[in-house]
């Protein structure tokens, strides 16, 4: 796809700020993690390293997208001869960010030990095959929509058993909490739902049409999936651990 | 060897989850040892230093990847007037990161002083016979199969020799150990049983055949070998002392 000189600019500097923002949250994270009674500071810690990871990430995605294409009379082209840009490293990335996402939200309730292995476990296997079956239909996504589709499809099964076990550590979470915090967890699961259902709109939105917008909205999408469901997800969590720790003394 | 685009995305892509997982993991070693008692500290600080050793090495096996093809009608080539794909940059970063896994692993279990120093040296020793040798041989890789298989065989007997030893420190390690934690250094083997002997899999494959497949096979089997035998060995290893810690107050 062409892009105008407007659309490329915007969709460098989408993936400008994304990056950006992951590497300078790490800073917060780790600072915020001196402030927790020890059981909790873990919560923080990996979302520094949720930060570090996808930063790097989105970096690759960024220079990738800068070598990708030419400026030429006024447009920028696909270099064809060099590589093309593909959103495929997001899915690598995934495959480390979304299991310590997971994991970050059964310590983060207070699940102890046998019990929480159990549960990461049960959230992880699913979020995986969610992310690979994915990863294999989104190389449908120069055309072949059929495959994209019933990859689609496939992946979404496991989204829903993912969300089935996500609940249940909720549940575990509204028992698990101080009475002043039971609100938390029900209002994360809400949040949880609406962020991580941005990724399924992305990834089919190449069917729209090959325009220059939709390369542009669909980073667009992906770059505030990215901030809501690690750095603000991140800060939510800090933030409930803090009043876990004062409460709990 | 030439790749199709989908080969050649999903070793990008292995690359690039590997040298992201181990940058982002060196703060959770660095935050992860302030929780421990002063004298198993350096179990988790060793951990953040392989990381960024392992790291670089990756990052730099991700760029040599990305300089050594070239796409020509949809096909990935290898660029012969360029420097072509090698993985011997790996060899070399094992003959940092091997002996510091080792001194680790000897440091975890409590082995002290004069005796801890003994034991260090008699691991480090066939371990970088082992490296040298398999390096030494991994350069038949393009065809030259006897001089592969022969420096092969003699790379093996060395890691018997280092098996040995390693064997020897796990008995130290279950003599040490608080009686809860008796389990800990049999699993801890077993475990390095099976993520070290990835490493002569991945050495052997380019027998079945010069294809993209193989090609892509490999740097999957190294990299699944890196973050078992490095990262996630690191958090059990960690773990492990926070326990001890714990426990001996
Ligand atoms: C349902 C569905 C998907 C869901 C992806 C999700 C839910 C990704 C979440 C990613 C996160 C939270 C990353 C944070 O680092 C895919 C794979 C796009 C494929 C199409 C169907
Ligand atoms: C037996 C054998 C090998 C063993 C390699 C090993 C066991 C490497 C371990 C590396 C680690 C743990 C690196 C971590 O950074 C070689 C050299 C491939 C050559 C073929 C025979």
């Amino acid at each position: 796809v062409q892009l105008t000189a407007g659309q490329y600019t915007t969709g460098s500097l989408i993936l400008m700020v994304s990056y950006g923002a992951h590497f300078a949250f790490i800073l917060f994270f780790l600072m915020m993690s001196l402030q927790l009674a020890p059981r909790y500071r873990i919560v923080p810690v990996l979302s520094a390293v949720v930060m570090a990871s996808a930063g790097l990430s989105l970096l690759r995605e960024f220079s990738l997208w800068q070598a990708s294409y030419e400026l030429v009379d006024g447009i920028y082209r696909p270099l064809a001869e060099n590589q093309s840009f593909t959103n495929a490293f997001r899915y690598g990335n995934w495959t480390i960010t979304v299991p310590i996402l997971l994991t970050q939200l059964a310590i983060a309730f207070g699940i102890s030990r046998p019990d929480l292995h159990k549960r990461v476990l049960r959230m992880i296997v699913p979020a995986l095959l969610m992310i690979w079956t994915g990863l294999y239909g989104q190389f449908g996504e120069t055309g072949d929509w059929s495959r994209l589709n019933l990859w689609g499809v496939i992946s979404t099964v496991f989204f829903v058993w993912l969300i089935v076990e996500v609940r249940g550590v909720i549940t575990l979470g509204v028992a698990n909490s101080p009475a002043e915090l039971k609100g938390w967890p029900k209002n994360i699961w809400w949040y949880f739902l609406a962020t991580w259902g941005l990724y399924p709109i992305g990834y089919a939105l190449p069917q729209l049409g090959f325009t220059g917008d939709v390369v542009v909205v669909r980073q667009l999408l992906f770059s505030i999936a990215d901030i809501s469901s690690k750095l603000i997800y991140g800060i939510i969590l800090s933030r409930y651990v803090l009043r876990r720790s004062a409460l709990e003394g």
